[in-house]
């Protein structure tokens, strides 16, 4: 089902998952079809708009959203920036994040002109993530603005206790939760899809759920945010979520996204999650783990010497996992689709 | 090279350019790599810089501009947005644009909160373009936002002698003009680049010229904006103007857009003259022609009855070629590749 598999230990789908077979088949498909007939034409847009309807909903199940709730974007980066451009924030408002985040949210927070306060969550238990962020929030927070699964150790930032806790709206960063834990985003603000992540969708593919479109300024349009408009540019925006739509998605990489979210079984979540597990306990035999077992699926570790000498060194050897820039930490993803085998690699690689 | 002309007279670059063979081919090679390699790993992200470097450069190379000057975008809606969003306009400036302008430039400068002066220029000669235009420029006129060639009747707005005259800084849709006439940007302020239109690129691929990047605010930040950054979001751009790459490109994408722009023959520019001229006479002998002659290389013209019925009959003849929404016209894309086959074929399916 996945290529990848057959020469490498891949364990990096917290930067790009692995493509089925089937995917890359369907984006190669309506590539063939554009070359031989174009990229326009009737037939061709109503399969473009076919394509839009069908992706939306199908990135709107794996949150357990209605469609009408999500924005078709072309990565978590975009969602960041839409919400907080569009949110109209100013300097005496303060946005709560974490110190664990990753800069497609960071720079949209920093560009917004928000005060950001950085919840310290590095070296912290993961039970101690909810008190170490209630303790940022002060009366001028407008916004919890950070990730469900922490990209760096994976730990879980408990974001619905968190918006209960606290009575503040919520932009989560979905990047490495959405198709690799069970999300349910209808009770938060906002919430980001990286399709091209745990869901295995071709590149620049993204969502980004809204619970109030009407409440949100469209500061990014497209022609797709719009029903109809004027030649001064004032616009009808659509309804609902679809007004945030910020662009064109070829109609390979629509069918692609269907075509990966409708491979991925029933059992996916138990399955990483177990995988997971047993990712940590052999790592731990062998180098020192730092994140805690029972979070989401990414396993980081600390080996000795330079993180990125070792990722390189473990491609060498056909393991495909990243370092943490910054740091000297490695970092392996786990999904349903990682075996025992692509594990006893792993340690051999970075412990052998 | 290609393939739609065997079967099609394809005459709508002016939506989305024919795909060459080669450049399909480039796609479908970076695609199977990462089927069977993963999308991960250093020897990836060292094709991935590479390829942005290259397709930077190539981009530059259409509009005769330093590649530092250039940001990679993935539509010409996107650096509209990025040069509005950026400028930090406000209710009491006043942009003046046109008439005929895509919703593309049209909503971003509506959510920009500018005063929008619109020049009147549908039924008008091409020759009073610059006089329309500057009769709406007043005191608070901070900005000309409009097209090179305008995407209805293919007529060329004379963008540097507007400048000249106004004194204003241009921000200039490029979308009917680069890879069809011959555009120098470098004395514009901010020049956008359609990559799938006319330099026949894969989707979802663009370009972005301006002229003094650190006069321009970052707006919509994502990871390949900053060279460093802080756990606040604080960061340091990167030079020039890659500081306004907004998102992540596919390798596969980035080969294809050199492919494509490398496969483009040095005489283009005349030929698709040419063809636009033959293609004018010969429908002025049928019905009645709206473009002018020596102007871009889109003829727009009037047919009885319902222009979007028009069109799709046209397509079940073979001929894909639009309408234009709200009038009763229709438009044919002339370029190198247009033979007189495809323009007797035109004027068969409109005027049979």
């Amino acid at each position: 089902m996945y290529p990848v598999f057959e020469r490498f230990a891949y364990l990096n789908a917290g930067s790009a998952g692995p493509l089925a077979r089937a995917t890359a088949e369907a984006v190669a498909s309506a590539r063939r079809r554009e070359l031989e007939e174009g990229r326009s034409g009737p037939p061709f847009f109503e399969r473009m708009q076919a394509g839009r309807v069908a992706a939306r909903a199908a990135i709107a199940g794996e949150i357990g959203v209605p469609a009408e709730h999500v924005a078709l974007t072309r990565a978590t980066t975009d969602g960041c920036n839409i919400v907080l451009n569009g949110l109209a924030l100013g300097p005496d408002d303060e946005v709560v994040t974490t110190d664990s985040e990753h800069f497609g949210l960071l720079g949209a927070l920093r560009v917004s002109g928000v005060r950001v306060r950085v919840a310290r969550l590095r070296g912290l238990p993961a039970a101690d993530i909810v008190d170490a962020i209630v303790a940022e929030v002060g009366r001028r927070t407008r916004l919890l603005a950070l990730s469900h699964v922490l990209w760096t150790t994976g730990h879980v930032v408990p974001v619905h206790e968190l918006k209960e806790a606290t009575g503040l709206p919520a932009l989560v960063d979905g990047a490495q939760s959405v198709g690799v834990i069970p999300v349910d985003a209808s009770a938060l603000d906002f919430y980001t899809v990286s399709c091209q992540k745990w869901l295995c969708c071709p590149d620049s593919s993204g969502g980004l759920y809204v619970r109030d479109p009407d409440a949100l300024r469209v500061t990014f349009p497209s022609y797709f945010s719009q029903q109809a408009y004027e030649r001064d540019g004032s616009f009808t925006p659509r309804e609902g979520a679809a007004r945030f739509d910020n662009g064109w998605l070829a109609v390979g990489l629509l069918a692609g996204i269907r075509t990966a979210l409708a491979a991925h079984p029933e059992w996916r979540f138990e399955r990483a999650h177990e995988m997971a597990r047993r990712c940590r306990e052999l790592l731990a035999q062998r180098v020192e783990v730092v994140s805690e077992a029972d979070q989401g699926t990414l396993v980081a570790f600390r080996v000795a010497g330079d993180a990125a000498a070792a990722a390189k060194r473990a491609h060498e050897q056909g393991v495909i996992i990243r370092d943490l820039p910054g740091t000297d930490l490695l970092r392996a993803s786990c999904g349903y689709w990682t075996s025992d085998e692509d594990l006893e690699r792993l340690v051999a690689a970075v412990a052998g």
